[in-house]
């Protein structure tokens, strides 16, 4: 077969405030790949299927000088992330053609080839599930919600939790945990759909923080014994105002802040005065706790229908820059999902 | 006996900033009292023998309308807070002539009499120690380090700690703790003296906030593992740039913010990439866990003289009001104690 065009996403330039399609972050396809004749090297050929695109991502598009917990871009080459794959042709003797594998590793990309599979796993899909769903609900971003209630909440029966982006895929789950463990559940996120999906999935009260005030929901609800925080900044204020004394607070992230260099919390002195613990985590160092309970508790409810979820899938590789920026400025309607290929 | 003045700090108004000796918090001389005679109905008359003056204190000028965890001070009537006194009269079943008292109970007054024990309780000083070191090393300051670095700082030999404020009454005795469980002691605080004698406690690394760079040496000193805070705002700030994965925070007091509405904080986000842990706390709500245990293993120490401690004596209740705004701004030189008369 002929070579053909391998489609990439490549990081072009570190944006001072959101990142920009076309600008930033680029589609390019003038990498050819021959699928059949492109040398392995003793490593294996992957074509990828799906794509997923997080918040987490702003924080890797910076100059390599800054430090963080994940690494940075590289500028001129492919974004990467969380993806899922099938193998199309190995030479490594853990990796057979047919292989499915997910991991962080994925290239955005349409091919890649690797060496080691580090930072790839490969996948067992006993139920038969859509692929798109273990870079979801059964990826990092469910793992980020089990792990972390589980470790963090210490959650008791008849309790209030306030979960900010709570009908993201990340605080979608949080909410389904929350009221199976019997907690007054809140979900605020910034559409109407948003709002009737949280209601949908169990939540006791769902607000639009675009058209409500965050803070007086809070306070007629009767104040907060556990926050789960996926934006910081002026929620976190309202979330820190109206807690009560011992409350939770779980750092998940703070998009308020990504794209303007952080955003100021001016009222943590609460923190002193209620005696507030507040645990910031990055899910992958949870793992060794929760990663087999994860599978054996959540998968099944997935499977069932039990646990509900939804995805905002883009068709195409070449959307993925828009994806980004969707899912920075809140504007995906669920999880985002890139399809890039049927296998 | 005739009648005497029975001297007295009022709150007076509400401060916007720091409090104003002789405008918001004054020292009245305009009530007596008969020491002989005055009516107990069934209370006891307390002569007031040493007060403390901590930076919390702040916190209670306020407008009653704004909650907190303690109380607002009442205006027009005497400034309270921890104090050392003996009885001079009783008709109280439980409280005798030469009992001392201790307790957060205490007017700002030479005198006051009271009905029941709330808020005080009965002084046992086995090794007649100045009863000024029970507003300090022994009081409400000993047992804040005390107990939240037992609760809090899961700390582990080689570890390092940033102490700021650490030559005050809470900071110098975490430090002591701390080098004696091992670890490597970083301290700050705002004066050469003061420097000098987080180092004469221990203390491996001991500079001047002001003409130092917080950031700068922790940075240099290879990050830390556990940050003790009594100061927020931009050394909190600090803290969180220099932190280590996995560093715990102590939250005691935020004292830069106390004068100005809150200190903002820009970088939270490290809580999340550093899976960092913050404790804030209120000391009684640990007495139960440790009040046994700081009676067992810190008094001993300080009748010994292995734990260090140092105070600021202002000599006479009409002091109080300018040690009050010493302490806001930084400018007593250690634990500051009112010694209002002597037995």
């Amino acid at each position: 077969m002929a070579p053909v065009t391998n489609g990439r996403v490549l990081f072009n330039e570190v944006p001072t405030g959101f990142p920009e399609p076309g600008k930033t972050i680029v589609y390019d396809t003038t990498q050819k790949i021959d699928l059949d004749n492109e040398p392995l090297n003793g490593g294996f050929l992957v074509k990828v299927l799906e794509l997923s695109v997080d918040p987490y991502m702003r924080g890797r598009m910076r100059h390599p000088s800054k430090k963080s917990y994940s690494p940075p871009f590289t500028l001129g080459a492919p974004l990467n992330g969380f993806g899922v794959g099938v193998v199309l042709r190995s030479e490594h003797a853990d990796v057979k053609v047919g292989d499915h594998l997910y991991g962080f590793a994925f290239d955005h990309a349409q091919y890649f080839i690797r060496k080691t599979l580090d930072g790839l796993e490969k996948l067992d899909n006993p139920n038969n599930l859509p692929w798109s769903y273990f870079v979801g609900v059964l990826g990092m971003p469910g793992k980020t919600a089990h792990y972390a209630w589980n470790e963090y909440s210490h959650a008791k029966a008849g309790e209030t939790v306030f979960v900010s982006t709570g009908a993201g895929p990340v605080g979608s789950l949080v909410i389904q945990l929350a009221k199976a463990q019997g907690l007054k559940v809140i979900g605020s996120a910034g559409s109407e759909d948003k709002v009737a999906f949280m209601k949908e999935i169990g939540a006791d009260v769902a607000f639009n923080y675009k058209t409500t005030n965050t803070l007086e929901v809070l306070e007629r609800e009767g104040g907060i014994d556990i926050y789960w925080d996926n934006v910081g900044g002026e929620t976190l204020e309202a979330a820190l105002e109206a807690a009560k004394n011992g409350a939770r607070f779980i750092e998940c992230g703070m998009i308020s802040g990504y794209n303007s260099g952080g955003a100021p919390v001016r009222n943590l002195f609460h923190v002193i005065s209620k005696s507030i613990t507040i645990s910031g985590f990055i899910v992958g160092r949870l793992e060794g706790n929760w990663g087999k309970k994860f599978w054996q508790e959540v998968a099944p409810k997935v499977a069932s229908g039990e646990i509900k979820h939804r995805e905002h899938v883009y068709e195409g590789l070449d959307k993925l820059p828009q994806a980004i920026l969707d899912v920075q400025q809140g504007n995906n309607t669920a999880k985002a999902v890139v399809h890039v290929a049927r296998e």
